[in-house]
């Protein structure tokens, strides 16, 4: 006995957001600013309609509690952003969450995750890692904004205790039996797929690697092509080098994604050889055998670019990250609803990014369920989703939450 | 008869020169600056001691000037540098003039140019430039260093009236027949040769392009390799492809040299696929034929990575300098008295750099003789020289003056 969910509903949800954080370069709700704070009020104002109790753990993370002794099913997923970030990577789990809190026959609690995105002091998934017990607080909380700001003083203007998150474990282990993320998908696969929603089996594994090329700044003009020790240009040799060993891996161990997306190079001025360059490469896979395969023919193609540039190469591990594969149950449980909502089983999916629900899948049973994205886009204003694919994906967790125990 | 040139006497005048603006990452002595400004006192104190007497023309070039009726032969170069550079990049020409000046039968002149490097406010051979009466002065004087001054006020700052400046053109007019610059060579062609010194026959053709690739900000794990529009990786592509057309071109067309040493990224984030790219490459050589030549090859490579990776290339002309012969009769006269002195001929080069000698060619009878630099190094505190080839080099130019009208 389960109220409808409709898209109506959902919009009139998003239209309480509002927006907040909207500029002409899209959404910017940046955690612990007082935009941070707007989407704050707009949870309490929702959980207040739907019944939830709102709580704020030691590390930010907003719970909308029912009234009902723990532990409860989780639902949710966060309300930060990006630096020019789309409406949906986030609130739309958020916006879900409600819905199925309300809708649901069992308690549910709906939580809203800090600091997801990580945009400001590099720190992705700090809320879920913190309930995870899986910070580096010391180092965490001594990290500066652009501004100068620490993470520490951040959270203390927005009236979060930085010295108690050691105590947000406790949250997680007596609250939650377990945990599912709604979230728009970020390729065009469901799109593809003519699908509304897919079941997330898992979290790729990841790496990141930093680059240091050493060379020598000599003058652009003068120095003949045998004599240069060119940092830039032995940078775009490694670029070019790593995306083909990729391509060239990729009937063994498709899908693997290799990007360069940073670059600092010293002096960077247009007469000047480049004498340094810093360069972060990340590669992303199903599993770590194809990351490994493609680590080492980058190592081959490192020594062919030294000998041939001259340029000295350092590549370091700047963080890996496991594969983590969600809760067979859960994901069989979701499957099962999906094929009574639709008529059909579901698509499964391996996501290339990191959630919440892949952290918090450390310590309880967790999943994600992903809706149809048609640009395929995320994390820009180009994100797109139609909300009665969202309110399938809500009836759908429905409906598994009542065959879960 | 001509006093010797000796090594010791050029040394003298090094040590005079002294420390300024010597730091732990080279020289720094960039225009219009105290560093500057100690320099010209060391100008003063060499000229005293040749006989010659200072002046400042309107655009800040300092004049060693003879006590005959002009038109006078010039010798010179530059006293600033670049950041991080080295002790004879400029200074060895000057250091050489006062010898020549003292040294000579002839009435010369010793012309030190004003911000050669252009350093400070992107604005190289500005000195020469001026007294050629090529500048665009508004634009020109309104350019800002990094501190965001204005070289309006930085030279009214070291005492030079902007708004003279238009009247520098009649000091090059009246006063030079003809100009001679001694530089240390910026190529190892000289050490290989195993020759002290080098004639130049003139500087090479020169273009900056200024390339901007628009792609598309996505998500760096979970967008597949076919829908993405990699900025960064059609640059990378782009710096390769140029090189490799550079080199293609070796066999008809050498030496052209190409080089990317400049690059702008954004957002430039580590998980965010690259949205836009700016980047600037310079391409030298004798003449336009093989830049020309090279930029078809290039405009086929920017079709192919265009249509590869979804990326728009735009390629702007940002400058181009043409190639710039120097006077015949004069580098005849520099042979001949590299032959009498030396025993044997020189050898010719062409200069990759611009020099201020290149600008004053456009006005009157100019040439460069180059002086052996072992490590062909230049714009770096590794720029050599032997102060006993330089000495040879001032000898030449003095024998030189001796058989011209």
């Amino acid at each position: 006995m389960t109220q409808v969910i409709t898209a109506k509903a959902l919009s009139a949800r998003f239209d309480a957001l509002g927006d907040v954080g909207v500029g002409p370069e899209g959404v910017q709700r940046l955690a612990w600013t007082a935009e941070d704070a707007a989407t704050r009020e707009w949870f309490e104002g929702q959980a207040a309609e739907v019944g939830l109790r709102v709580e704020r753990d030691p590390a930010g993370n907003l719970w909308g509690c029912p009234d009902a002794e723990p532990p409860w099913w989780g639902v949710g997923s966060h309300l930060d952003s990006v630096r020019g970030g789309g409406r949906f990577d986030g609130p739309l789990g958020v916006a879900c969450a409600f819905e199925i809190a309300a809708a649901s026959d069992r308690p549910v609690a709906v939580v809203s995750f800090a600091d997801e995105e990580g945009a400001r002091f590099n720190t992705p998934t700090f809320g879920s890692k913190a309930l995870a017990g899986r910070l580096d607080l010391p180092a965490v909380l001594a990290r500066r904004d652009d501004d100068g700001v620490s993470l520490r003083e951040a959270m203390r203007s927005a009236g979060v205790d930085p010295d108690a998150i050691d105590r947000a474990p406790e949250w997680l282990r007596t609250r939650l039996a377990g945990f599912v993320e709604i979230h728009i998908d970020q390729t065009t696969e469901l799109a593809r797929a003519g699908e509304p929603v897919g079941v997330v089996s898992g979290l790729a594994a990841r790496t990141r690697l930093e680059v240091r090329l050493s060379g020598r700044a000599d003058h652009a003009g003068t120095t003949p092509r045998s004599e240069r020790r060119d940092a830039l240009s032995a940078a775009a040799r490694l670029i070019v080098g790593a995306e083909d060993a990729a391509s060239s891996l990729d009937g063994d161990h498709a899908p693997l994604t290799v990007t360069a997306s940073r670059i600092i190079t010293k002096p960077n001025a247009p007469t000047t050889i480049a004498a340094e360059v810093r360069l972060w490469i990340d590669a992303r896979a199903p599993g770590f055998d194809a990351i490994d395969a493609w680590r080492k023919r980058l190592d081959s193609v490192v020594l062919e670019i030294g000998a041939r540039t001259g340029v000295e190469i350092e590549i370091a591990v700047a963080s890996r990250s496991d594969p983590r594969e969600f809760a067979p149950p859960l994901r069989a449980a979701l499957s099962r609803a999906c094929e009574a909502v639709l008529g059909h089983e579901p698509p499964e999916l391996v996501c290339f990014a990191g959630h919440d629900a892949g952290v918090v899948a450390e310590r309880v049973p967790a999943a994600m369920l992903f809706v149809r994205n048609a640009t395929g886009v995320s994390h820009s204003p180009d994100e797109t989703v139609s909300l009665e694919d969202a309110a399938v994906a809500a009836r759908v967790v429905v409906r598994a939450l009542e065959t879960l125990a």
